[in-house]
């Protein structure tokens, strides 16, 4: 057995049982062992943003990680913007990252490069196996550190040698650092202070935005008058009708300002303090109003299902009668097809069980008011800001929960970063239907062009925000990947469309000229 | 003046006024001012791999850097890869990131990251401009930096206050730190070794392969025996009819040693010692034989053309009578279109002054060959290994020589991984006729899954390096981004749609079945 073997074999004794992947020569070895391990599922993408990016997709979605391998230092530097969005979803993942044999990289060969150095930034955990006989025990320290609450981005560097060298065998899983749970004291000061009267919000992400923590935080809300809110983009908030809702903070600070203007106490549950997404001339970053008090209930390394309910115990909220969503969807949108049609057509259409993934942007707003009625789903956002995770995203999802529909919502600038996605959708047959929201435009920089108070606004820098010259032909594009795609016309063609991309298994496109 | 003014017009006086871009928020300010400055020419891209790789492609023609602007932490990840490839081909850049505001980093904002660690491992001058005052001279700092002999990656973080906030003006060009000239020590030294009659090779990379380069290495190698030899992968070699030819070094280490085997001297002109490009079981790295003396006539950064022509004059070269390659064109292939069929294609009607931008790697081999007599011409390479770096150095040649053909050879796998710089050669309309090689494989893996001594291959490993699954379609990719492109089935309809793109000004794709 070599290195590599014993690295797969570890992985999947570890519940690692799907790699993503876009391999070079330094990584042949791992590929070679695949096939000694039939319990790996290897998914090949044509980019490493598409693996970082579905290996999040497919931890939100099966609360466990999976793998990537990624070929040398700039592979890596592919894959992390993905990785940067994952660290902020607090998605456990393990990265292989093949380098140089250790004795190769004194060499300055030319792909070489400080993976090490590379890696740090963006690592909770990092490490590089420089002997064959180690790499077994390291895989299972890397998942077990990918595993540490709350989820934790785990890089091992495996250099070539070894992986070929000669190992012992597999490791055996350790255990993951798990949930904190919260002091009965720090229960007890949060419950005075909900009973004081006083304006509080409660502030929810991660676990918290799994159906029991929502309950618990409804029943706390609805029994003490403590406004229960979510920061603006959520790992994975689960939704829809039969379920509590939950109000979500703005994206632009001077309103999410509003949202929490005369706030006295704010308590924080699975996330931290809010800040503005970006700075602005003359606006503040903190969103806190001065005076409130911050109360932390449950940090997202901490058990904040179990905080919640013990608190809504604490504060003698009533188990029952709690406030749901009701069931209810638009009617099927009729005539000219915009955001707004868009929008009723998926709230009218969602199936049960549906994943969303929403990185939509400024068209995709409506999405969120028309499906809150709609059958259960799962809705994701992008954490981290760093557009280009929506497809691939939607490809992790698909990959953890094959028996679900996946909806990916998706701008059309924000569809070409890692456009290489739909291609793997296509190979792997996922369920996903993607919808391009195409304003042909960075519409967001267009309003945040003047936001951020440029004082004349030229046509040279308009030009830098216009993605119409020439104009994307996503159907095109989609097809060329092996994808399945259409351009309805109007608000009928989108719902037949939509309904059809459902109904027929695998990939499918929906460009929406908006 | 704000911040970004002041950079923007110190870039034009420093000579930088190519700027390629993926902004968002935080660079507002930059893309406000760009109407300020009619002098700088943004050019955007979809995705920051093709800013980088077209500066990179800029400044190997232009001899001089582009800056590229891009967004926080991810944007410049996503462009690090061909950052690497840029830093192997000694290009120099000016990397603008910008990053939030200097006091909005405390609170951690979705999109915060440690710019200043993530950019150290890949930039060899870098600085965080935090008061707008200094913007300015800290951009003349970086350009100076970027052209520092060889040529420089230069990072420059600007946070979005210091692009805001109040400058003076823009500030004066510093001087670069030039090319440092051989000691005639070092030219003696090494005439004698060319006088002794031991087996001695010239390997040239950088400056030396440029024409007078060649001119001078081709008058030492005839005159004295040693044999002339290039780096597999040469940033920029002048080649064709009526320049000196130079021997490649191959890429495969066996051959490579075999390429080197008995050389009692090694004479390094604008390059280092070669290893081999990744390590292989039981094979060494060290390409360099043992007891060989190795000269370092230029390093990178000095001036290998100026020492070449002094050591030609040290040996007693004649000034005259150097072998040239003779004028020579293949037939225009017919019948089946195969790799050598598309060679012999673009050999028979490689236009004057042509820019070969060369990511064809394993189906592109024959095209060195077949063109080796064709008119005078530039061939680029990919210097740094890290795949995707084609078509956005076809764009950035292009940007740097309107009045010249660029012909981009691509392989299916590698063009994938930046296919968003079509769009931009759409929208610059850019006189970029691309090739695809679509064997529909890694190839290059196929051969190297065997030559790492990976014990059995069996179908799950095979799968990982096979793109058929589905077929890419790169006429329609093409065309989805506005390019014009087709797929032709013969050799004979290769050489007319080569023709054509070449006739026809703006960018072209023909998608080769090999």
């Amino acid at each position: 057995m070599n290195g590599a073997q014993s690295l797969i074999q570890t992985l999947v004794a570890c519940g690692v049982d799907v790699c993503v992947m876009n391999p070079g020569t330094s990584e042949m070895h791992f590929v070679a062992a695949l096939d000694s391990v039939p319990q790996m599922r290897p998914v090949l993408a044509l980019f490493e943003g598409v693996a970082t990016g579905a290996a999040d997709g497919y931890a939100r979605m099966a609360d466990k990680p999976a793998a990537t391998l990624l070929h040398l230092g700039p592979g890596l530097t592919n894959g992390m913007a993905n990785i940067h969005n994952a660290r902020r979803a607090y998605s456990p993942m393990v990265n292989i990252v093949g380098d140089h044999a250790t004795y190769h990289k004194a060499f300055d060969a030319p792909l070489n490069s400080d993976v090490d150095a590379i890696a740090r930034p963006l690592s909770d955990w990092l490490h590089t196996s420089t002997k064959p006989a180690d790499v077994a025990a390291d895989a299972a320290r890397a998942v077990a550190a990918a595993r540490t609450a709350p989820g934790q981005i785990a890089t091992l560097i495996l250099p070539a040698d070894a992986s070929w060298g000669d190992a012992a065998g597999p490791a055996q899983p350790l255990a993951a650092v798990a949930r904190a749970k919260t002091a009965d004291t720090t229960i007890s000061a949060i419950a005075a202070a909900l009973r004081s009267g006083e304006r509080t919000v409660l502030l929810l992400n991660g676990l918290a935005l799994r159906e029991r923590g929502l309950i618990a935080a409804t029943r706390i809300g609805q029994h003490t008058g403590a406004r229960v809110m979510s920061d603006t983009f959520a790992g994975r908030l689960q939704r829809g009708a039969g379920r509590p809702s939950v109000q979500r903070m703005n994206y632009f600070a001077e309103l999410a300002l509003e949202d929490l203007k005369g706030t006295q106490h704010l308590i924080l549950a699975g996330t931290k303090p809010p800040a503005a997404f970006f700075a602005y001339p003359d606006k503040p970053s903190q969103l806190v109003p001065e005076g409130c008090k911050v109360h932390v209930l449950a940090t997202p390394a901490e058990d904040a299902i179990e905080a919640l309910e013990h608190l809504a115990q604490a504060v003698g909220a009533p188990k029952h009668g709690y406030q749901v969503e009701a069931a209810k969807r638009p009617d099927q949108p009729r005539g000219k097809l915009d955001s707004a049609a868009v929008a009723a057509g998926i709230g009218a259409l969602l199936p049960e069980q549906a994943i969303v993934v929403d990185e939509g942007n400024t068209e995709g707003i409506f999405t969120p008011l028309t499906t809150a009625g709609a059958p259960p789903h799962d809705w994701l956002y992008n954490t981290g800001g760093s557009i280009g995770i929506g497809l691939p995203l939607a490809t992790g999802a698909a990959l953890a929960c094959p028996d679900r529909k996946v909806i990916c919502l998706e701008g059309d600038g924000s569809a070409m970063y890692t456009i290489q996605a739909l291609w793997t959708m296509a190979r792997e047959r996922l369920d996903v239907t993607t919808v391009i929201f195409a304003n042909r435009s960075y519409k967001i920089l267009n309003i945040e062009l003047a936001r951020v108070g440029a004082a004349t606004v030229g046509a040279r820098a308009k030009d830098m925000l216009d993605i119409s010259r020439p104009n994307l032909d996503f159907v095109a594009m989609a097809n060329s990947m092996g994808v399945d795609a259409c351009r309805p016309e109007t608000a009928e063609a989108f719902c037949q469309a939509f309904e059809r991309a459902l109904r027929e298994p695998g990939p499918h496109l929906i460009e929406c000229i908006v």
